[in-house]
């Protein structure tokens, strides 16, 4: 196989396996929507920020939107990672409702590198709208994030912390829509970090 | 004053004021991003959708973002009126809680008109996290959303259907997070027409 990576301007291994590769492309995607927006997400930008050649991003992604939705699923699973850790660290102090307020709050931009998420998040959302192949992954990283609602709600609801809808469904659904559509008031400014963080308590 | 519009071939009158002609170009705006995308708003196409030369286009809009930025005010407008319009036409029969509940159902993409507005209006707020310049007229537009919800949840108060907040602020920004958030979660396909209708009645 050749190898397309500049090695020494670069400072990658010889070696990288395909997996690192997809997210090291990913991350330079996040890197320029975060930034500059999804209409700079070009070939060349991309590979640039990679640190690789056009060929290679080609390699491994045929087609633009190919490359998003890798890209969003990886991000997806950021986030998830962090929101769980976040958690994890906190379980020994809280009570399940505080977990669900801990996940609301971590998906609130309100501080850089969550704003950053929430833009390329909000780029993702709005393409997916337009362009089909973009639909499933961001469903399934919906349908994972409802999954991860319902069962802090029923967790919430098995001690006893929150008044119980018939099965907690419509508790996640509420929840999940809520936490999604104040990430786009507060990014754009029309509630405060401290009013979103009453309407959470309040929620 | 030239005339730049083909008037036998779109049959536009010869004498057009400047907001109509501006809001035409909105008009184009729209359907492209509603049917293509915001990457497909080039002043080629626009100028070619709402029938009049480009250097028309920029006689009235000198940036692109400033083109985008009347068109989600005008696109903002037009949903508030028509949720005025359904809300008026519905107050014989209903409550302050039921009007409530027709300005969320109408806001949710559940027809095809409705899933076209909801991909201008996400385009519009994924841009406008990357393009100051279309963050006031975001703004401005959701902070009338919040008062229509605020009126409403007063007005809901007022009439005892509804639990009192201190002063319905907080209310009004749950429903209102809450109606954003399920739009994209409706038009991507996470929850159906019924568990979000379902989700808007235990909300």
């Amino acid at each position: 196989m050749r190898v397309h990576w500049n090695v020494r301007r670069n400072e990658i291994p010889r070696q990288v396996d395909p997996i690192q590769k997809r997210e090291r492309i990913a991350l330079a995607v996040i890197e320029i929507m975060a930034s500059r927006g999804i209409e700079e997400v070009s070939l060349r930008d991309v590979a640039a920020e990679a640190g690789c050649s056009m060929g290679m991003v080609q390699h491994y992604f045929s087609t633009k939107d190919d490359m998003l939705a890798f890209a969003s699923g990886y991000l997806a699973d950021r986030i998830l990672h962090k929101v769980s850790a976040e958690i994890a660290e906190a379980s020994g102090i809280g009570t399940a409702r505080a977990a669900l307020r801990i996940t609301m709050l971590h998906l609130l931009p309100l501080d850089e590198e969550r704003r950053r998420e929430a833009r390329v998040w909000l780029a993702f959302l709005a393409r997916a709208t337009v362009r089909p192949e973009l639909t499933p992954v961001m469903r399934e990283a919906r349908v994972v994030a409802h999954d991860f609602f319902l069962e802090r709600v029923r967790a919430a609801i098995a001690a006893g912390e929150l008044q119980p809808s018939r099965d907690g469904n419509a508790d996640a659904r509420s929840l999940h829509a809520f936490a999604d559509g104040m990430v786009g008031l507060v990014i754009t400014g029309v509630y405060s970090a401290d009013e979103a963080e009453a309407a959470i308590d309040h929620q």
